[in-house]
Order: structure tokens, then C-alpha cells, then sequence
């Protein structure tokens, strides 16, 4: 290999299996609607490869792997499609009917190599595993564009056998040879020696790829993936949001942004659009109901949010103080500062001026500062509403307040989910208004938006959760086509998601004057 | 060093900061009350250092370190505690002050020493910057125990100045240095390297112990840490779950059994009581309503669950096959076989003997099994309420029936929380009952509890969220002692609260079925 050569980073292929490994995990199921959404959503990332399931499990994952080559395998940027199989006939033949509209397919066929898996799964010697691969490869080859071959558990393999299966299969007309860590064993430096191993010493045709597939059973997915690239990997084996069986799979977002962020160190590239990254992960987690925790690398709701004081102040004099990427770069408009009670004066400055609050003498910033300090030692977080009610005693307060609410519901068709809802408003006065909808929190936003003239509002997203004895919500809306959301807590799960929506609708209306403002200065 | 030392497995320190760097995110502040609770659970798995808060950042920081120190600093087992602390002589202060009555207490010392923050956050030039660490330190030395040096975002220093640093904190008194990944930046290639460099160059007196503390923006700080302690670390400073600012610190739970996993590779092992680790993760994520995500490595809900029917095969053969550890080392009673659509017969055998259900023929257990995957490609997950609705045609179906919910709620005094729960009883037949509660959970709850003639009975936990447009609901109780749960989906929130407490009923009358069962045989 030439200096040119080693100066040019290696293109790393991206073969996303989110729809095979990642939806094979208890509560990720999705079908075939589902599927089509998030293949469409794949497509805009850009990935190489796309595994969209494993035909011969059920007659579901065989219809959607067909309604995905149908409707996407033909369009000019398509990825490659793929369905897993095992080594079987009858598994073939499932997986070609499924791919048969893709005009690029791939079979990815897989056999468990270690001594457990040859002892307890396939109660097979050797040299008569090394046969089936054989057989099962060259039955395969023609059908589809290209074939890959996964020696199952191929970390606690026999070192020379890995070598022979794997050579076995080259020779049969394998085209990726896949080394996956199927239980997540592995560390980089094992890894990395690995690949480096295999990619000098096993005999195959040139244009062969190794391709790595690591599993997160002790946290270590992406290192083990950088690893492989850095021995020699052509292709990583991945997942959005790091979903899959057990502690999931190495997570696509993660070793996407560790290439970006690191060339200097990996010296290799991926073709992903990284400003997809956001929406693909976001829309997986509504469709899976199992969005990613707020400490999630990359693409969860803290990952480029800062509340401690020190942290805020390193932000706001200097981005790069505290963050290696930038929000834009996965698709997010900015970073969010969020109040709490870390949060230092600079962070409130910036938090008031955000809200047009921004001319508050020294003297009232210093009392505001004191009663922020107070409230945030016995909240969790400092909304925008608390701090209009600390500003409130001079008549900065909220446009809406919440006088009443009534919820009657039940499953009698004359039980229809209804609320009665009172609010007062700083110019309208009182009003109450009466809503329904298919539920309780339908029936309430039914109700704001009448009293609020809102034209078109829908209820986007709930999430509620029992926090010691109070219930904790957050509610998302679309209002006229903007999102407006609010959170509160409660005992009673109707009162907090009243004052939810409260502080959503009191949010879009500071946002609606602070624009109007801004459209007349 | 001999070869015996060689051979010996190092003892590494391992260093919680749960209550500091994981309560310091948007989301996860904690008051005093709950810090104590975790700070008991931590004492029980054994950390050697617990770091508590950040004596200086609020009142509520300090209140909360010193009923730590007053409630657990002079147990016989306690660990050490430690309070994060600026280079100033105000926080060293408040820090002495906060950790006064514990046996043995630490001060963290952090100064920033990259080029970054000398200029962005301290307006520094170097030869100031040495000053005024040593200076802190010497005024720090002898108010604590022990005293820790952190070189603030020490992955991003000038390593030539870095040394300089850390020796200069040596000389003045520090016991530990720790070399923080601030901004989760590195490699375990590049970790070891520096770690191996440092611990072979720095100056210091013998006892000085180096520490690493690494952040998860790319995710890797689980290997990124493991790689340092090969490269000479003696303390890793991590997080229950791996919560921290932005994307995170360390998970503890996985640097912890990835050396018990590993000891032929890492050849180092922690005090650490494994067995206590999903108590505690447990306990974080109900404090903080943010439980870590069901693919979540070591504490996950999938973590030692399997769904694909290959996967459940091979467990039911030989646990090995796909698993590492055994649930039983991190306190978890079993692993969890979850039936969905790629499920296996043998996995729908093993659930229905565990119902008590084993005895079923052959072709009826086939016409079951067709059943069975009918409805698994159109459900998330086969519950066992599902498995007795198939059941259900020759009698061997629930016990309870729901035939009608009314719910009233709102916010005046006589809108007290009120549902009216109409079921019918497999022997008992038709019962209607009213509940009250704090909110409609609660009331619905206390009428499924008085018809189920249950003596007490608590909601211990509601995790709702919306799902394309439905509600999904799991509810968790304890009914006379037992933790029993359900779940459910449906466009009301109230009515999918109904029907998840009925699944939860049905499943407890089930299973005391198969103990009464069980007794008599």
C-alpha cells in the first residue's frame, strides 16, 4: 500500500439492521407500516445497507421485507436490501421471494462457529458444519446480488476454525465475511488484533470486505467497532439508538460521529448524512414507544444540554469548552441550556433575554437571581413558566391561568371522555370552555384550544411517570403548525396534565408576542 | 515489580459520583431526602469513595452533603465521602464544613488546564495557573483525609504541561490525580497510551494514586476507562446507570462487570457487592423518574431477556450460548424469556409451564402455537393475559373480567378522584366497587383492591406514554406484599389504566393458583 494511499481515509460501509436485530428485542417489535416509515427515514440517512429482516421467522417479516423492496428498492439512491437466514433451504428461498422487487439484494446467511454453539445448537462436528456452510453458500449464490456470511459467536471461536469457516466461505462465493461479538465479550484490543489477524491471513478473493457486529453486553459496542475499523473492518454492523437483542447492538450514531469527530485518529469516513441522525432516531423511538434516556450519546435529550453553572458559563464564552460536535451537525436547531440549580447568573442573563426579559435592572436581577437559587433547590428544573412567576409581582407574569377543571370518562358509549375547563386570561377575562376527544388528554387540549381560538391543535406526544407519589407529565402539541409543549406534576394525573398543557399554552403565547415584537422593532 | 505482583489481580478504587457530576444534569436533581436514600444503597455496594455534591454551588448542595456525612460518615463501613470543590478558599470552606462530621472525607480539586479553558474560563497564562493549584491545595491539605487533583479536561492539555500539573499538585499535598476526559473525546488506543506514560513519568510521592474520569459523547467511556486502568489507573470515577452531564459518565454497573467478566484480560478486580447493582440502578431511576432504557447494558429490562426464538432456544439449551454473566450476580432473580413474534415452540412451551399450563397435548399445543404467532406479528410482545385469551376457549382463561369503568375527577374539593369498576369473577360473578385516591390511578387502584379483597394494596409505579394514538400503560403494585404488574393500550388513558390493573389482578390470581398448586403437591 502506497503513502498516498494510507494519507486517504477509508470509506467505512454502514449496514444498519435496526429493522432485523434491533426489532427482534422484547418491546421493539414494529410491523409493517412502521417498518416502511423507518426504511424511508434509513434511505434520507444515507446508510450502504439496510437489513430489513429475517424472512423465514414469521409471515409478518416476510410481508414487510417485500413492501420494503417494492416500494423503496427501486429508487435511484436505494440502499442494498438485505434479509438474515439461516443455513437452509427453505431460508433461502423465503429470502429471495421477500427481496425479489430490490434491484440490489443481499443475503446475509449465519451459522454459529464456537464449540457451544456447534455443541448445543447445532449438534454438529466440524467438518460437517464447514459442508453446510458450503452447501448452503453456494445454493445461495446467483439469487441475490451479493451474499455475506456471519460465523455466529465468532469472539469465543476456535481461532484456526474461524479462519477455515471463513475461508470456506470466500471460497463458496461469500462476498462480506462478518465476525460478530454475538454476546458482547470482546475488547478493543482483542478486537483489534483480531481483525488485523484475519484481514492478513485469511485467503480470499480481493474484492472481499470484513465486515464487524458488536453487541453491548459490557457497554463497549462502539469501541470494539473502532477497533475492527482500525484492524481493518470495511463494514460496521449497527443499529439507531444502539437498539437489539439484550443491551442491543453498537449504536450507529455513536460510531458515525466518532469517525466525523475523529479523523485524525480512525483516518476513515462513512457516507451517512449525519443531519438526519436526529429525526431518524426520534421518529424509532415514537414508532417503538422506547425513546433513547436523556444521557444517550449523540442523540438524547441531554447530550448537548448543560445545566451545571460552570459548564453554562464555559458554553456561553466558548462552545468548543464543553462540546466536541456541533447540535447542527445530527440535526438539532442548537443547544439547550436548561435552569437548574447549578445554573450560575450567566445562564439565567441569557435565559431572560431569550424570553425578551433582558433589560431587568441590576438590583431586580440580583433579587430574581436569590429566588431563582431558592425555587431550583426544590425543583428539578426551572421552566420559563416558574420564571414568569417569579417575575410576576410586577406584572410579567403568565396570559393564562388555570381556575377549574372537571373530567368525566368511562366505557359506556355515553361515557365519552369530556372536560370542563375554566381559565382566566390577562386581557380576555374568565372563560370556560368544554372539550372531548377519544381520551382525558385529548378532551383537555380539545378544550384549551377552543379557549385559546386555536384553528387546528392535536395532541402530539404524552409521557407520564410516577415520580414518589406524584405523577410527572410532559405534553407535546401542534397549534396552527407550531410545537408548543409543557410539562407539570400532580397526584392526580388529569390536574398535572391540565397544568401541562397550561404552561405550553402560556409558553406559545410569551413566544407569539416576543416574535410580533421582534417583526415590529 | 515480581511476577507474583503480576499474577495478582490489582484492586482498583471505585468511585461513585451518582450524587455530584450525575445529579449536576438537566433532569436528574435530587433533594436531600432522596441523595440520603441513594447514599444508604451506595454504602451497600460497596464504593470506596462517594462523591456527594458540590459544597459550594447551592445551600441545598451543602445541606444535602452534610446529613450524608451526620446520617452514614461514622458507620464502621462507610465509604469515603468527597465534596467537588473550585481551586478558591470559599468552596474549600464550605466543603470542610459540609463533610465536618464524616470519619473520612476527601476534597475534589478540579482547575482546568487545557488551552481552552486557561483562556476561555480562567484568563490564565500557565505560570498562574500552577500557583494557584498549588496554592488551593496547600491551603486545602490537612482540613480532609485525603485530597484528589483533577486537571479539568486533561484529554484536551498540552501533555507537557499536564505533567507539570499533576506534579505540582503532588508536591503540594494531593493523594490522587485524576485525568478527566471532560468532554468524551478520546480513545482507549490514546487512554492507555497516556496512562502508561503518566504513571511511568509523572514525579510523586509512592502512595499517589492515578484516576481516570471519562465522559460518554461518543460512547466510549466504559472502554475508554477499562484501557486506562491497563495503562496504570488505580481508581475509576463512574455513575450508577452512567447518568452524568450531557451524554453521560461511565456506567459503574458495566465497568464493574467487565472486570468480574474479564479477569483473564484485565487482571484487576473491584470491591464492589455485583449483587446489589439492580437494587440500587433501580432505586436511581425511580428517584429521578428517568430509569434507564429497556436495551440499557448490565441493568437494562432486555438485558437478560430474549425474544428471537434461535436466541431462546439456545438459552433454554445451554444459558452460555448467548449470555456472559448470569442475572443472578447483579441481584436479578432470572433472566426473562419475553414471547413475541420471533418466538419459538420451545420458548411457548417453557411460558406455559410456568403457568401451570404444561400438560397440553400435541395438536392442541400446535393449534396454539399458530394462535400464538397470528397474534405476535400484530402485538408488540405475547403477555401471559394473552396466552389465557387463547387458552380461553375450553375454560382455562381469567379470572376477572372488566365490564364497565366510570371516572371522575377535577379540581374542587367535591371532584375528589372517584372511579366505579363494574367485573365479573370466574366463581364470584359480578362485583361493582368505588375507589378513591389522590388521582385517578390511585382511586381506580383502590377499586380493583376492594373487590380483589385485597388487605393492602399500593400503586407503586405508572409509566404512560402516547403511542401512534394510543395510550400505553404499564402499572406496577403491591398487593399483601407480593409485586405483581400489567400493561395495556388504548385511546383513554383511564380505561388503559383499568384494563393494565386487570391484567395485573389476573396474573396474581394466577400465579397464587399455581403456589396453592404447588403446596398441595
Amino acid at each position: 500500500m502506497s503513502h498516498t494511499d494510507e494519507a486517504q481515509p477509508r470509506q467505512i460501509a454502514i449496514f444498519d439492521t435496526s429493522l432485523r436485530d434491533g426489532e427482534q428485542a422484547p418491546g421493539f417489535s414494529m410491523n409493517t407500516a412502521q417498518k416502511l416509515k423507518l426504511a424511508h427515514a434509513l434511505r434520507k440517512l444515507k446508510v450502504d445497507v439496510m437489513e430489513v429482516g429475517f424472512a423465514a421467522a414469521s409471515p409478518g417479516d416476510a410481508e414487510a421485507i417485500h413492501a420494503i423492496a417494492s416500494e423503496i428498492g427501486y429508487l435511484p439512491d436505494a440502499p442494498m436490501l438485505c434479509s438474515l437466514s439461516r443455513a437452509m433451504e427453505g431460508d433461502i428461498v423465503a429470502a429471495e421471494r421477500a427481496l425479489g422487487p430490490a434491484k440490489r439484494s443481499r443475503l446475509h446467511l449465519f451459522f454459529g462457529t464456537s464449540d457451544l454453539h456447534l455443541a448445543a445448537k447445532h449438534r454438529m462436528e466440524k467438518p460437517e458444519a464447514l459442508a453446510t456452510i458450503e452447501r448452503a453458500i453456494r445454493m445461495a449464490k446467483g439469487r441475490f446480488t451479493e451474499i455475506e456470511f456471519s460465523a455466529e459467536d465468532a469472539l469465543r471461536t476456535d481461532p484456526a476454525f474461524l479462519k477455515e469457516a471463513l475461508e470456506c466461505a470466500a471460497a463458496a462465493g461469500a462476498d462480506v465475511l462478518n465476525v460478530p461479538d454475538t454476546v458482547g465479550y470482546t475488547s478493543p484490543e482483542e478486537i483489534y488484533a483480531l481483525f488485523a489477524d484475519l484481514t492478513a491471513n485469511v485467503a480470499r478473493p480481493d474484492h472481499v470486505v470484513f465486515s464487524t457486529h458488536n453487541h453491548n453486553d459490557l457497554g463497549m459496542a462502539v469501541a470494539n467497532s473502532l477497533a475492527a475499523v482500525r484492524g481493518g473492518a470495511g463494514q460496521v454492523e449497527c443499529t439507531i439508538n444502539g437498539i437489539g437483542e439484550r443491551a442491543g447492538n453498537c449504536a450507529l450514531e455513536e460510531v458515525v460521529m466518532a469517525l466525523k469527530t475523529r479523523p485524525d485518529h480512525y483516518r476513515a469516513t462513512s457516507g451517512v448524512e449525519t443531519r438526519e441522525i436526529f429525526a431518524v432516531s426520534r421518529l424509532l423511538g415514537e414508532v417503538t414507544g422506547n425513546a433513547p434516556p436523556r444521557n444517550k450519546a449523540i442523540v438524547g435529550r441531554n447530550a448537548f444540554a448543560h445545566e451545571a453553572g460552570i459548564h453554562q458559563h464555559g458554553v456561553l464564552a466558548d462552545r468548543r469548552t464543553y462540546e466536541i460536535m456541533s447540535p447542527e451537525d445530527i440535526g438539532l436547531p442548537s443547544n439547550a441550556l436548561v435552569l437548574g440549580k447549578h445554573s450560575g447568573k450567566h445562564a439565567l442573563r441569557a435565559r431572560l433575554e431569550a424570553l425578551g426579559q433582558g433589560e431587568l435592572g441590576d438590583n431586580r436581577f440580583e433579587k430574581l437571581y436569590a429566588d431563582f437559587k431558592r425555587l431550583a433547590d426544590t425543583r428539578r428544573e426551572v421552566t420559563d413558566n416558574d420564571l414568569c412567576d417569579l417575575l410576576a409581582e410586577d406584572g410579567r407574569g403568565h396570559a393564562w391561568e388555570l381556575v377549574r377543571v372537571e373530567m368525566r370518562t368511562g366505557t359506556k358509549a355515553n361515557d365519552r371522555p369530556t372536560a370542563k375547563v375554566t381559565l382566566d386570561h390577562r386581557t380576555r377575562g374568565r372563560l370556560t370552555t368544554i372539550g372531548h376527544g377519544t381520551g382525558p388528554f385529548e378532551a383537555l387540549t380539545d378544550a384549551f384550544c377552543v379557549a385559546a381560538e386555536v384553528k387546528h391543535g392535536t395532541l402530539e406526544s404524552v409521557d407520564a411517570h410516577q415520580l414518589s407519589r406524584e405523577m410527572e407529565i410532559e405534553v407535546g402539541l401542534l397549534v396552527d403548525g407550531v410545537a408548543i409543549s409543557g410539562r407539570s406534576q400532580h397526584t392526580d394525573v388529569v390536574i398535572a396534565a391540565a397544568e401541562a398543557l397550561l404552561a405550553a399554552f402560556n409558553n406559545h403565547e410569551r413566544l407569539s408576542h416576543a416574535a410580533n415584537f421582534a417583526d415590529a422593532a
